[in-house]
């Protein structure tokens, strides 16, 4: 995907799905799959609103758009589960482990070591278990 | 200040303070001087730790480490006067308005449409603030 | 607006233009034209998401949407402007202002006193404004 | 009970456990009893603020104070127990599981979605919970 | 008020009251007195849990107690009127300037530079505002 | 160690171990050990700006720090493992258990009961290890 060629064609949805799949990974088919059978109209709002409208738009590459949301996420500390998944994503779209560590120790700063802490802890997680999938 | 040429017999302090003149600009001094009668010494530790430590290590330059911290900011909601200055600071190295637009809308995916408001706000008094001043 | 008879042939914009009118009145419209020389793009996405998406669902009527989104508003605590927006927009949509005070006063008991005190206080305000304006 | 004939030869604790017996069914008496060894007098104050006093005031349902609990837990983030609590608690005061997705969802637009997302897998987990032991 | 000698024949009102005037002193009243026109009955309760129930119970000095209210206020970072009322309070039971500014400055380890800031600089107001009134 | 007689010839390192040692004791040594393989950068911060540079500071005692560390992160509620450390801090520096479920319990009035029950369980576990390991 490149964020400059979207195809005024292509619905939200279906932009958001190729996002998600780019960006996410399995790791975000998973939590589209696990809203299935509770509230499957969110798993379409997942796919047409963060992905298909937002992580879409020109303006700011993937990239810088990882740093923003893993920041974010470290800093309010309530939403592990969706910081590990952008963890993944930043890899995915550019990042590597040295920036996320950087990312996240920046955090003390702004939130707190705890934050920081735990956001590195995540992080750890995520990297050990790419190797063990590599 | 390049990020990769660290004068290692320039103290914390000294690094800080020129890190935080080139990053923060005004604002920042504005900062360090409104605690000169409550806590000169956490003055010090502004300068040391955030701007000696932080961001003037290596691994992720300045554009990088102001895009986590304005969407940290924006997203915790409870920080504007230091939102606006880091709003001040990305422009400062090398955000664009246009790009810390961007960085805010993404944040009503994860802080909600609120902190996406009120940070959209914060910006609108920052950009305008620079015009006047121009 | 009634919730059940979504007209298939509006677009989102359109429909979310319409709710929007609907709940929030003219503070809603102040939020929007503020944005216009900010991001305009966003003042598409509020009325498209929230308004569009969420608060013509079925399944939970306006009433019940504005005591969920009041509460939450007053729990989280950063988002003042946004909360007194939705205590106008509770009152629109069928709410009195003795239930919006049992809102609030319950949040005492999930996000503390000062919550509750600072949200009674927003409340104060609409409340008197409200009567100035009629 | 009915939250009209307050009974005021009752005391706060004895209509607080009357009131938290109804709302939170079991889960509220695993609570207290999990505070015997560490803070009993702590018991002693969920019984007599929340429910003898909040929850039994006249003015505002338990169908409503559910909403706004429920809202308010999920737009925090940081109560995941009591949040599986309150699911369960509006289910017995007479919330469907339909309308407890829908103001989870909802929350997507006042906290982000990842609140939204893991307070829709709290009501997973415990609408599981409850056909298990059906 | 000795923290020991709670007397079973005052009413969790008057002891609240009296708990109240001696620790917030005339900014607690203030408070009081904003409530009479909108919830009364929170007034109420401000008076019976913090004060009646929870200030006044053994196992913990008022000046111990002041120092987790004051850090918590400025961790949560989202409630600076209840933040400056307690700064005064801490005074007000034994704490000195110097000790307010100590707890403050901590809370950049545990919330975030941002937080300790804002703290001092309500502290810096109160600060004032007593030598004004002195 | 006494706070008041830091050795100046002692670097932030080596102070700042000096105290976490003392104040953490194992559970310190241990998050130390956790980040070696991820941030080793990031638990020489550790020592250096909170140790070393926060908690030996004259003017505020560590069992007055360690007051003010547990309310702030139970008001948080969102770092449970550093409340644990903390918690055990507290009573490694001179609280007794009662006083920690004293601050806990005031935790209610600020931050809701949810942050407070948390909290009480976090500690709960804690006075159950401590017992299990004498």
């Amino acid at each position: 995907m490149t964020q400059h060629s979207i195809d005024t064609n292509e619905s939200r949805l279906e932009r958001g799905k190729r996002a998600l799949a780019e960006i996410d990974g399995q790791a975000g088919q998973n939590v589209i799959a696990a809203l299935a059978d509770i509230a499957p109209d969110f798993a379409t709002y997942v796919f047409e609103f963060p992905f298909g409208d937002i992580y879409t738009r020109a303006g700011l590459g993937l990239r810088e758009r990882e740093i923003a949301t893993i920041a974010a996420l470290a800093a309010l500390g309530n939403a592990t589960p969706q910081l590990k998944v952008h963890i993944e994503a930043g890899l995915n779209v550019g990042l590597d482990e040295k920036e996320v560590v950087e990312i996240l120790i920046q955090m003390a700063v702004y939130a707190g070591f705890p934050a920081a802490l735990n956001g590195l802890f995540a992080a750890k997680e995520v990297f050990q278990a790419r190797k063990s999938a590599a």
